[in-house]
């Protein structure tokens, strides 16, 4: 192994941002809420469809809904400093977050956060 | 090919009941009615479910509830008149049919769905 092999090996994240303890419980604080709001609106939008089933039919798109919502939220809400950036900025961009919930972190992370979202409203408008 | 495998191969169901036009007519109406009791159950308890969802764990059941009901009643209703016997003789056993909805099968029938019935019960039991 080269010594250079090495140092990439001991320091894989050295490009990521630092999460203060104040950041940190920022961070917590926010990504709870937002799933928390999320999950409410998946219990509204699951007691909605149950009372308008009439058929069969529809019993097995509510289970296929509750299946992609399940894997989409196990998917979205990655609590990982090394991915928080990214998972703010989605939230930012599904409006499930605004920023005055982030307030307190630093500028290079809002920044990062709200370059994120900015990129997947472009591409969604693509 | 022997002549005896031949013979096996033309007539793989010679021990199998006839349905004559009657008997499949009835058969018909008794499977529909009792897929349809049973969709039917399922209807009701999903909305229940759904009416006493607190939490997302909650969701989460009843997602699993419905995976389990679709791929039970799948197994279930197999509309074969090789497996027919059988079918019914479950649907007896989970009192999802009396035997007044088959009457018009014949004797034979009825005898092979009751014992099936019956040993359903007895092993449920045991």
């Amino acid at each position: 192994m080269t010594s250079t092999s090495a140092t990439q090996d001991s320091y894989p994240y050295q490009n990521e941002p630092i999460w203060s303890r104040s950041e940190k419980a920022i961070a917590r604080t926010a990504f709870d809420v937002a799933l928390k709001r999320e999950l409410q609106e998946v219990i509204q939008e699951t007691k909605q469809m149950a009372n308008q089933i009439n058929e069969p039919a529809d019993l097995w798109d509510l289970e296929h809904y509750l299946t992609q919502r399940r894997k989409e939220i196990d998917r979205k809400y990655e609590y990982k400093y090394s991915q928080l950036t990214h998972v703010f900025g989605r939230l930012l961009h599904e409006q499930r977050l605004c920023e005055e919930e982030l307030r307190g972190l630093r500028e290079d992370k809002l920044t990062s956060i709200r370059s994120f979202a900015k990129f997947l409203s472009e591409d969604a408008a693509a």
